[in-house]
This record gives structure tokens, sequence and C-alpha cells, in this order.
């Protein structure tokens, strides 16, 4: 028997992967999840028929959601999650050991508790006492924070469905007021290569509402396009420039200080497409 | 009608495109050749079912083949492409005012017939007086070639079928022999992040015979595992030092003086997965 999972990336252009076996399956409130055992992809969280982690590439994502924008930092407290239910944004965030509390927020539990029992190489975070889970819906919980962050990541789902008001100028404002003094922002914000208007137009919201935006991107073979992107937005601070560097014992597997400058160069013509890379101008 | 191209990139990992329709079909001496105009990808070539190079993702490999190694060199005036029958890469080698002559040698004449038809973005310089196509066998062509080239790019096929030997001992023996000294090659080898232990093994080949070998990357979206590995081998120079750069007239829409520096830099594990990275020990 060949059973094959497969996401339609974008209109017109569709990944399979073949499954070894289904691990677990629900019908969330919000969503249906599934956990399969892939070829290649290995384990695999899928949310509504989208791929949102496997483990040939997490680690590609998750090192550089987390440590761009903490490594810019030079001593975060305070950091807030919003989304990464599956953990793996948490783990990287609780390698800091200046980090005194990562405070997450899902709005799904049960993509939480999944992740606990069938993703264990993302989830070991969930048991550390600094973690601070909520469930509940990011949107509202920003709203009534202020200047509490030093560090605000938004790894979020795609922009459709639940996920869309994570990417709207209201929710950015609310989190630029939810960041203290010298904090930043950084967001999963879609790939510049396949959707580089969708990056252009949600790095321009963010640069309405923050001084400072870059555009930096990380390969991710799982995504549509393979290669993503994220948007930082700080209250001042260049992003791509480590103040802090990774300790050799955390054992990353990608990020170094000098992958993070890199990572904000896409080159002139995807530079200019996405419109507000500090590194844009560079070339 | 929706109509869709699948390619089985690996095993158990399939991409699929929708195509709005079938620009020319044939079977050559050699292999079966098509083109697509599709969604997403663009204008598609496909040779015996593998996607081989698309518009959206073309200048990403083509600068990537060609620049590399050519801004490595101070006077690169022979230049030798085997495989490349889609132009793409002569295209960019042309770009060098100091190229005298760029000998192409591709096995099937009927794919640059067709790219000279159908594949006007790639297949320019074609008709330009520097050109020496030659219809004929890569393999044999550099074993009777001695200290003649400056540079020598493989731009091949995958080491499957027509072109598995386009990847052995003894293939990279003969390159170098056929470069001059002070020469260096270069060749497309698989992606580091899905085939790592491909990338290896070929790098380790080159670095058999070569005495400074690199292995550097650039995301191509249509390819394996996205993000896509070439390997350099030198006869001195360290590949990750361009000695020249391009000019602001050619328009080049990837490659940089700084990407190619930092396209050696692949991250501390698939530094150590890939193993022969000059890069790979600075982290």
């Amino acid at each position: 028997m060949e059973l094959w999972f497969t996401e339609e990336w974008l209109p017109g252009l569709k990944i399979s992967v073949r499954v070894k076996s289904v691990v677990y399956q629900a019908r969330t409130k919000y969503q249906t999840l599934a956990i399969y055992d892939t070829h290649w992809y290995g384990r695999m969280l899928v949310l509504d028929n989208v791929i949102q982690t496997t483990e040939l590439d997490e680690h590609l994502y998750h090192e550089s959601i987390a440590h761009v924008p903490l490594f810019c930092h030079p001593n975060p407290k305070e950091v807030l999650i919003i989304g990464g239910g599956d953990g793996g944004t948490l783990r990287e965030v609780l390698r800091h050991s200046c980090v005194k509390r990562a405070t997450m927020v899902d709005i799904d539990g049960e993509v939480v508790e999944a992740a606990k029992k069938y993703l264990p190489q993302w989830s070991t975070g969930f048991a550390d006492s600094r973690t601070n889970l909520i469930i509940g819906d990011g949107m509202k919980f920003v709203k009534e924070r202020k200047e509490e962050y030093d560090v605000i990541i938004i790894d979020s789902t795609d922009p459709v469905g639940p996920g869309e008001v994570l990417f709207e100028e209201d929710f950015y404002r609310n989190v630029r007021g939810a960041l203290k003094e010298g904090g930043l922002m950084v967001a999963q914000t879609e790939s510049p290569i396949t959707e580089a208007p969708t990056v252009r137009k949600i790095a321009g919201r963010i640069a309405g509402i923050f001084p400072v935006v870059g555009v930096y991107t990380a390969p991710v073979p799982s995504y549509p396009g393979a290669w993503w992107g994220f948007t930082c937005g700080t209250l001042g601070k260049d992003p791509r420039f480590p103040v802090r560097k990774p300790d050799a014992s955390w054992g990353l597997r990608y990020y170094t200080p000098q992958i993070h400058e890199r990572s904000f160069d896409l080159g002139p013509e995807m530079g200019r497409k996405v419109g507000v890379s500090p590194a844009a101008g560079d070339n």
C-alpha cells in the first residue's frame, strides 16, 4: 500500500510526500491536525492540510526565527512567542540562559498536547520552568500587554484562515506596544521567491509601524518556494548584526553569527522586489 | 482541463506543476524532451521527466554555476561548458568580456535546437561569435584536451542515466588535465540538504584530484531539496574569494561578490555532513 500526503503549496504547485505511517490524526476545535512519519521529511506536522514543520528542516526554520531576533538583543529576559504550538521555537528561545520567562500563546491547545506526545524533538521546552504556556488568542493577548517583552516572535500559520489576523496592521501595532524599550519582533512572512508581493506587502506594513525593518531568509525545503522569509521590526536596532553569540555546547545545526548577517542579503532582484531589507541597498 | 506535470524528485517525494500549455515535446536520440508553460515556474524544460530549468529560478542556478568560478579567475579567456544545452550557463559566461572563446559540448543537439526556438531567455549566447558549440560526448572531449581551459563548468543532468559518467573519478581527472595552470572547475552536485551523502561522495572524489575543493549553494526551488549544491575544484585558488566583480550594466539578478563568499557557508551541520567545504571550518 502506498500512502501519499499532498499539499497544494500554491495554486498550480503541489508537493506529495510518501507516508510511512500515520502517527496521529484529529480534528481540533480550530483545524485538522495530522502527524505522519514520511520518506525524506521524516516526522511531519500538518494543520489544515498544510505542512507546518518536518524533521528534515525544522532546525533551519526554528533556529532562524528564534536566534536572529534574540541575538540582536544584548539581554533578552522576557520573550513572547505567538503561535509555535509544536514547541520548536520555544526550544530554541530557552537555549538563551538570560531568558527568565518564555511566554507562549497558542490558540490551539490540542496542537501543543499532540506535540508533547508525538513530537519529542520539538517539544522539550514545555517542561522547562521558565515556560509560561497560555492557550488563548494571541491577537487579544498582545493588545493587553504594554512594554512587557524584549523580543516577540510571531510563529504563525499562513495568512489565510485562523492565522490571518496575525498579519494585520492592528496586530503589529499592538506588538510594538507590548515591546519594552530596545525591543524587537520577528514574524514568519512567506517566501520571497514565489510570493515576493506578499512579503513586500507584509514587510511594508511592519515598516509603517517599526522604525527599522529587515527581511531575512532561510532555506526550508518543505515550505512553498523552499526559501523562506522572516521580517524583523525593531525599535532602533539594526537586525542584521548580532550582539551576542551561541555557546558551542548548544550544538546548533544551522545558525551562526555569520549566517545571521548573511541571511539579510537577498541579492539585487529579490531585495528590490521585497523592498524593505536594510541589506538591500548594500549591493 | 487541468494538466499537471509530476516529477518524483526523490523516492517518496513528488512535485507537481500545473501546465498552462505544452510548448514542445520530442523524443531525442538520448532522452525525452518537453517544454511547458506552467503556473509558478513559468516556462520549463524537462528531460526524461526531470525538471532541468525554469523561468522562476534559472537565474539563481545559472548565475551561481557560472559566476562563482569565473570571478575566481583574474582573466579567464578559454571557458569550457560540459552539458548546459538550454544555454543559460553560456549566456552568463559570455557576460565576461575577457572570455575569448566559450566552448560548449552537449551530447544532445536536439536540446540545443529546442532551446534556440523555445527558450529565448536562456539561449541568447548561441548567436555569439565567441561561442564554439560542439555536439558530442563531453567525457571523450575533455580526455583529448590538455591544459586548454581556464575554467571548466560541468552543467550536467543528475548522476543517473546519460549524465552518470560526468560524476566519475576518471572524468574529473581528465577535467583537471584539460585545465591550464591556475584553472578551476565547477560541477552541479545535487542537494546538500536532501542528499548530503551524495554531495559528500562526489565532493570527496573531486577532493582526491584537486588540491582545493569547496562546496557552495544556491536556492533553486524547482530542484529536489530546493537548496542546490555546486562543487568547485581548483589548482590552488580559494574558490570562496572573487578577484573581479560584475559590471552593474550586466543587470545580474542574484550574484554579488558578497553572495559569492557567503554561498560557501553551509552552517555547522551541513558543512560537517558534506565534509570538504573550505568554509566549513570557519564557524
